[in-house]
């Protein structure tokens, strides 16, 4: 089996190397030529000048051939899929393994099947732990091209018999990403908010790198998330080089687009989110506004910024 | 060393079990007759008909003689103590593992101290895991007294070297396992509603054993409460037979008021406490408020539950 990988950032990089280490082929284009040849020297990639040159290299059909696109969800992937298209066969298979919305991925599966080609939407957890860990793996696609990625799914995951699984038709991989990171923010949001309570308890003085420690052996909030607070918090657990602004990145809010356009309830998810907005917004106008009011009725005093005059 | 358990429920019969594995001398006392002799026959604990008994069966002073309580927090702990303290010499120590409020050990140690008795509160996270996992034990005391329990605390935890700490003065043990406690109670709410979108969404017809069970694997959002999670599922995905109705303990909320004594945000844990609180209003007199204003103003049809005319 040979497989092209498109976009050899963090996550497309460490995908090659794994899939190089159980033996598969591997055809990489990135836009950065030096990370194209890199891969080549480092893990025996077959190296790629552009996306055309990466699909010539998978060979004639027949088919299924397979394009990886591992890019930035949004434009960038819509964007290189529109390029890709032409370029395949009937039969081929494209796999967006991608943090896709998964109504694109749904829109875009619809379209490569009008050409006959198949897709696959994969929602990949892991991180930049994945490479040695292997990649939690839920795929969206119809039996027939899940079946043929199975081998390269194989690879991928933390052992040839767990940690992926075809979960659902086209979508249904990106959607169940989607909620897991949901989930992670809202999981996040709880272990920062109860390791603030005990910061801020003084009259205890807690060292948070022993509780998180202490808490890794037999507690109830085990956790992986736990333990790499636990290993980031020995170092320094006062964090004042870190800035107290958390960025989001889509799959939170469409958790919570999600969340009302079912009119589910998901007031923790929403609210982990929100406090993320909550910490990007250096103006503080709501805080400013509500001062204004405090002062307004009551005659409470403003707090002054020292700004202006 | 010689230790007296005091309360054999679920928690402090298996502590004696793994107590009397490690070699470690019980003499055990529960209201209950025939739990008591149950484990004076499995387990080779020293059977007692009364505190008084258990007391005098830890043999004369020389202190520290050691009496545990594992009782439910509040007046059952409060009263055993009261009825405790005149047995006891000085230098003699009393443990509280139960979830009692931290301000409770807090006064309870300073009462105890007055009368040269030591005190010390252990967090005990575990549940009924604990006697094959081991607990996870979070304990507030003087080094001292720390110090005489540590073989007791060696022989509680997963392994002699992890799982344990003496983690602050009296009251820390207590307060650091409420907040334990606040944040579970907000992973489980993350989880609980990501798993409900999931299942909402029709369309993709997932098998939420096999995602759970999926996401135990290198995923980011791997926990303990994942891994019970996932396994409750295999049997019953559809829970028709589970109330949706959760009943909440002290930890929860006194984590929420603490926020507020405090004045430190923790809105993630306040309204996982909440949405219990809301699956435990079964007369859902807001929510007939909220339909009723609907109408007033809005002409809005009110959904009727059929009684009263």
């Amino acid at each position: 089996m040979r497989l092209a990988m498109i976009g050899l950032g963090k996550m497309g990089g460490n995908m090659v190397r794994r899939l190089r280490r159980a033996g598969i082929e591997v055809v990489g284009y990135d836009r950065d030529a030096k990370t194209v040849a890199g891969l080549a020297e480092e893990a025996g990639m077959i190296a790629a000048t552009s996306v055309a040159d990466a699909v010539s290299k998978l060979g004639p059909p027949p088919s299924p051939r397979v394009v990886w696109l591992m890019l930035p969800s949004g434009d960038p992937t819509e964007n290189q899929l529109k390029d890709l298209a032409p370029m395949l066969s009937r039969g081929d298979i494209v796999v967006d393994g991608g943090n896709s919305n998964f109504k694109d991925s749904q829109r875009r599966g619809a379209w490569l099947a009008e050409r006959d080609i198949g897709f696959m939407d994969s929602g990949t957890s892991g991180g930049v732990w994945g490479l040695d860990n292997g990649y939690c793996l839920m795929v969206g696609a119809t039996p027939e091209v899940a079946k043929t990625l199975e081998p390269v799914l194989r690879a991928l995951a933390p052992a040839p018999d767990r940690g992926w699984a075809h979960v659902g038709p086209v979508g249904a991989g990106h959607y169940s990403k989607m909620i897991h990171n949901g989930i992670e923010y809202g999981m996040m949001q709880a272990l920062a908010e109860g390791l603030d309570l005990l910061k801020g308890k003084q009259e205890f003085n807690y060292d948070l790198a022993q509780l998180t420690e202490l808490w890794r052996h037999s507690s109830v909030v085990r956790s992986w998330l736990l333990d790499l607070t636990a290993d980031g918090l020995k170092n320094d657990q006062e964090l004042a080089n870190v800035a107290p602004f958390v960025p989001d990145s889509g799959e939170g809010r469409w958790t919570v687009i999600d969340s009302v356009e079912q009119g589910i309830a998901a007031p923790v998810l929403t609210l982990a989110l929100q406090m993320r907005f909550a910490s990007q917004d250096k103006k503080g106008y709501s805080y400013r506004l509500l001062s204004l009011m405090r002062n307004a009725f009551g005659g409470h005093a403003v707090k002054s910024t020292g700004e202006g005059k």
